[in-house]
């Protein structure tokens, strides 16, 4: 039995390292987005997958919580010259693993093979997983037009007004097989933002029918404190979108998969709100700077999960 | 009118930059070997054209001919930690121009007007053109099996023995639509290695036949000095071929296309067995170690060209 935590790239990469200081490998499996993923110059990219295999291999870039630490930037410098496509941050490093990812697709593996492989070579006993093998993809609807999701975060830096969020799928996505949704027993969703990294996960008709209808408890971190996201565009797309800005406005939006919701102590007046949605609420110091942070959240995840069961 | 220089990667680089010394850009164009192309990690690599592009943009590392200068290698490191293959050396800087050109692949462009996107991006004012769009790769037939060319010439070190060449192409491969056959005033063939540089070359077949029925002269410059190869396998592999190991067994090898033959000072007791295959010898000094040699050499064959129209 395993506890499935899902997550996406920097937030959710935090709560996942809490979570293997607590967890042996066997007790834990990281369902990670695969709505960003995209193509680059040529190369697979799979931020998400990356941010957290990075973050769990103990390379990641501490000051900014995507990339490789200690990296250089020379073939980024040689591409501009070339004037070709920079508005994603390729370094020299990071490039090692697109291109590697990008040679094993071409061989015929699948994404969840691939993402083993990589695991192995850096180490990494947990298993990372993407949520499916297929192609699905973030869309974001906004005021400039459909936008691929590199295009409205990184080349647009969420500048566009959302107006709906779409996830598009080549055939419909199939569960990763490196997930057994028979062995679950606790879900855990990380405070990712919930339209560009957990909705896309749930996409996945076999991962959202699982957690409605489950015989495990499922625990969500809130990833606004106050009326701010904690990183990233979540606050202004909860706005843009019409939806409340605080973290209660993102339970009502997870009500139907959710049995506990984890809050920011500062956040104890929304309890009953949230309470009254049918779930139950536990605070926390929710914004991880240090390590202990981590690990603090991560258990409170667990031993809430535990109440729960 | 324009005189083509037909060439390979180093030593055919070292004359090219000797050509452009002494011909303005209308005066030349380089017609560069495309049969070591290949695909690695997912990039299409095209070693010869690189090796001249960075020579004339004068940013070729010095000491190898080949490759960037001021290159870093951090990526390949990591391709190590990750098993990829990395007997091909990528540089990041290098990358930059893989990564580049296979996005425009990907995007429909042909490597003609690719090459000429990267020389301008570069700065180089020369033409650039790839003996062919179509693909043409040379195989190594050896003693170890039917070798792709990078297998044969990076992997394994030309150790094999050579048994024969085959160029393999998967439709007849047209000359590339750059090359204004009727506008030939003369050919230059620098100093490449004939199997593997210039017969590819010579395998488009509207480039055999111009050059077997030329309207203009044709001068080689021999790659062979004394019984050895200038540099890479060339003595090698005439040896295992059964051919005789000296300048003259090269003149023979092209002599249905040639009226004149650079030897080298010190070759100059061949030039009658040379002769009586029907072509006219020159000397000069022909190892190129300054940009003066190459200039040198340059103008000797460019002076021999004039002599023979």
């Amino acid at each position: 039995m395993t506890i499935l935590a899902l997550t996406g790239g920097v937030g959710g990469a935090k709560l996942s390292l809490g979570l293997v200081h607590i967890l042996d490998p066997h007790e834990v499996t990281f369902v990670v987005n695969v709505g960003d993923d995209f193509e680059h110059l040529g190369l697979s990219i799979s931020p998400d997958i990356d941010t957290l295999t990075y973050t769990l291999a103990g390379i990641v870039n501490q000051s900014t919580g995507w990339g490789r630490e200690e990296e250089s930037w020379d073939c980024l410098a040689e591409l501009k010259r070339f004037e070709a496509d920079t508005w994603f941050q390729l370094g020299d490093r990071d490039l090692a693993l697109h291109l590697f990812r990008t040679g094993l697709i071409k061989s015929g593996k699948s994404l969840t093979e691939i993402t083993e492989i990589i695991c192995s070579r850096l180490g990494i006993d947990y298993k990372i997983v993407p949520a499916t093998d297929a192609s699905l993809r973030t869309h974001v609807l906004t005021d400039q037009g459909s936008l691929a999701f590199q295009d409205y975060f990184v080349r647009l830096q969420c500048k566009p007004k959302v107006t709906k969020l779409e996830y598009h799928q080549r055939i419909p996505a199939s569960v990763s097989p490196a997930i057994k949704i028979d062995q679950i027993s606790g879900v855990v969703i990380c405070p990712s933002n919930p339209f560009l990294s957990i909705d896309p996960i749930l996409e996945v008709d076999e991962i959202r029918s699982v957690l409605v209808e489950r015989a495990f408890p499922v625990v969500a971190v809130a990833p606004i404190v106050g009326d701010r996201a904690i990183k990233g565009p979540t606050a202004k797309m909860m706005r843009e979108l019409g939806m409340q800005v605080t973290c209660a406005g993102v339970a009502r939006h997870y009500r139907d998969i959710l049995d506990g919701y984890v809050i920011d102590n500062t956040d104890s007046h929304h309890a009953s709100e949230i309470e009254a949605l049918g779930m139950r609420v536990r605070t926390a110091p929710s914004i991880m700077h240090t390590l202990e942070d981590k690990i603090a959240l991560a258990g409170a995840c667990v031993d809430f999960l535990d109440e729960l069961r």
